[in-house]
């Protein structure tokens, strides 16, 4: 029998507030970071499962101790049970009686069960000589719904529902597959518009972005009106009428506020605003997109788990769907998420970016267009021009789409030099930095 | 000048599985434990500051870890300038951009915010030389709003009507005052309703409760509707028809699960139904509000931040909010929630048991008639009897009624013996028991 025999972390954090790359209304100067984890079995075959929770610095190393507290839910398991099974370990590990309490289902305990959850789908899919979205969408409708935890869904998902959404997508199958690894999957760029950046910047960067096919820009707002008003209308200026400018601004306002600040840049056809106050505030959200129609509604990087996407999706509180990779409890929420999304006919558009989350998003996404939602109508993934060197599968785009990966796995393990140069503090970019 | 020269954390665990104290329909055996921070200062004054944030076993380390964290938040700060502008501290905590990336304002990086910014609140009222509650209720309606961070609440509570609730309240604080240090605040018991007793502890710790003064108890419920049925007669059976008997579901349900499991409850004439389902679940509890009323909905104990009760105020989720003490972001966020129920005149009825709840919410009950709400009608605080023998300042109960804390402080402050012994994993009932 094969078993688990190692869990083990690192703390990995890049020196990204130098550059004001990811610079927001919230966030002015973060230091993208990854608490990583790397599972082995005594399998022999030389395949790891690599996860990680993208944070933006401080607190990378709480992050990293929660994930190494959950070692002893996996070492010493039987590898081949576990990873047929990761829907009842899913539910282990969110369900735990002790753990729980320090969520539930939320937070730094919440993303670290994802982070395990994610390592091991990378195991399971390497197992398999598969990319995780082809693994997944080679599951029967009943394989899929048996990874979804249901609990406190069902007033607005049953298991029969869950099914027939699934059920209803697999004549498909093949053909999307097939579109996908022709075409790829529609993408956005968020790369012009940091608030970091200046305005020279920021005109050069929209160009460039059309010019490489994209059809869809981001643009950071949020700290000042007239700046961003003025920033708006650089970016609409640079690429035009025809091109969809989305803004977000990061959490940063109060309800009434956002209303009249979204109404102040309808001038420039704003597509979607973004995160426009607390994650939390359901009801606050659908007044907000009830005030700014037709402007749209998008958010989820920071939404805690399913409970409060379905309160969203009832309430009628966003247009767009943004789903993360590691803010929820793995693959296996994120499943739970994309078939409440397709219940509701909301759209999905992944949040990504960060350290990594391009990698791992565009395989929830290929998954959902070939056995849950169908379709890409509307549908963008994030796109973010940073670090993707640092993985041995990196997303790749053509024409404003991200190909299809086909390396066996989640694309989410890093290149041995990166976790020995990045990590915090002893590793040689931080030694040679001397920040702290 | 004077300054905060370390602070230090404790991973303190009691093993309370072996009793079954504490047992519920969603915590089958938990160890009730405190991640504990002492802040210590240069001013030779002998005076530390104590924190807490109650776990339930598992995990008390990454919670700890995550209050070790916030050291360099604290250390070497002038302290008499900290302590009289905890509120701008309190901000500063949760609205860290990194930090914040963790929550947001959830989970286990909130709660760490909180036991730090309560062991500050324990020190000042320390070198003011009253107890806490005393200490809010003698500041002025402006220091006790500066003392909030009103972000995100702005569409259900102004600064102005804040400060209109607080105003309307002073006149009668005196006499309030009186009133409380002569008689206590009214106390409800747990005791005799965890889902581990048997049959004959039931009916005698009900009686028990009764003897001893209480007017209210509270039952666990949840694990299989037929024994809940059984429990609940004996226990109605017990205490006669003229005292309220809650019931506590521990988050076990879905929506239209609580409904029926409730009504099939009613006979017995349960008062409030805790914690039906999901505590994000702000729609859900609006709708099992409206299925099961007269029955009164509780939740509190689990909420993660004041933007969920403040929806959950909004949508008519709930009859009694449970604040809780180490949940939310300290004293800080507690007084917005107080100030947020008061508002929509909604009673506060605070969680407390475990270790250390009723030492601490007491305060912000008598803190509340004082100085917020201005009334115990229809109020009561949770009572357990377990542990309350680990603190400086248990809290004392008489004829069913907290009495007012004279010591000065935030009763948060554990006998040495204790943070010794219970030390896991090393202290001495740790290593004598042999338990992991």
């Amino acid at each position: 029998m094969t078993r688990f025999v190692s869990l083990e972390t690192r703390d990995i954090r890049f020196p990204t507030s130098v550059g004001l790359h990811g610079s927001d209304a919230m966030n002015p100067a973060p230091d993208y970071s990854a608490a990583y984890v790397v599972i082995t079995t005594d399998a022999g075959d030389g395949h790891e499962g690599h996860g990680f929770v993208f944070t933006t610095g401080r607190g990378n190393d709480i992050q990293t101790v929660a994930i190494r507290a959950l070692s002893s839910w996996v070492v010493s398991r039987d590898v081949e049970e576990t990873l047929q099974t990761l829907g009842d370990l899913g539910r282990e590990l969110t369900g735990d009686a002790q753990l729980r309490w320090l969520g539930p289902e939320k937070g730094v305990v919440h993303m670290a069960a994802g982070a395990v959850l994610n390592a091991l789908w990378d195991l399971r899919a390497k197992r398999a000589d598969q990319p995780l979205w082809k693994l997944l969408s080679g599951l029967s409708p009943e394989e899929i719904v048996d990874l979804v935890d249901l609990r406190y869904l069902s007033d607005a998902l049953t298991r029969d529902e869950a099914l027939g959404i699934l059920r209803r997508a697999e004549p498909g199958r093949a053909a999307r597959t097939a579109r996908l690894l022709s075409t790829g999957y529609p993408a956005y760029t968020s790369t012009p518009g940091w608030l970091g950046y200046d305005d020279e910047k920021l005109a050069r960067l929209s160009v460039e972005a059309v010019e490489d096919g994209f059809r869809f820009i981001k643009l950071k707002v949020g700290r000042d009106l007239e700046e961003d008003v003025r920033r708006m209308a650089i970016a609409r200026a640079a690429v035009g009428p025809d091109i969809a400018i989305a803004v977000d601004a990061n959490q940063r306002w109060e309800v009434a506020e956002a209303i009249d600040w979204i109404n102040r840049l309808s001038e420039f056809d704003p597509y979607w605003i973004e995160e426009p106050t607390s994650p939390d505030d359901v009801l606050g959200h659908a007044a907000i997109r009830a005030g700014v129609a037709p402007v749209l509604v998008a958010t989820g990087e920071h939404v805690a788990n399913r409970v409060v996407f379905k309160q969203m999706l009832a309430a009628g509180s966003l247009d767009i769907l943004q789903i993360d990779a590691t803010r929820v409890g793995g693959v296996n929420e994120n499943i739970a998420i994309l078939l409440l999304a397709a219940k509701f006919g909301v759209r999905v558009c992944p949040h990504a970016g960060g350290v990594g989350l391009c990698e791992l998003v565009r395989h929830l996404s290929m998954f959902d267009l070939v056995a849950v939602s169908g379709s890409t109508e509307g549908r963008v993934i994030e796109y973010v021009d940073h670090l993707h060197e640092h993985f041995l599968d990196p997303a790749v785009l053509q024409r404003g789409h991200y190909l299809a990966p086909t390396m066996p796995g989640f694309s989410s393990q890093m290149h041995p030099s990166t976790l020995e140069d990045y990590q915090f503090p002893d590793g040689r970019v931080w030694t040679t930095q001397g920040k702290s």
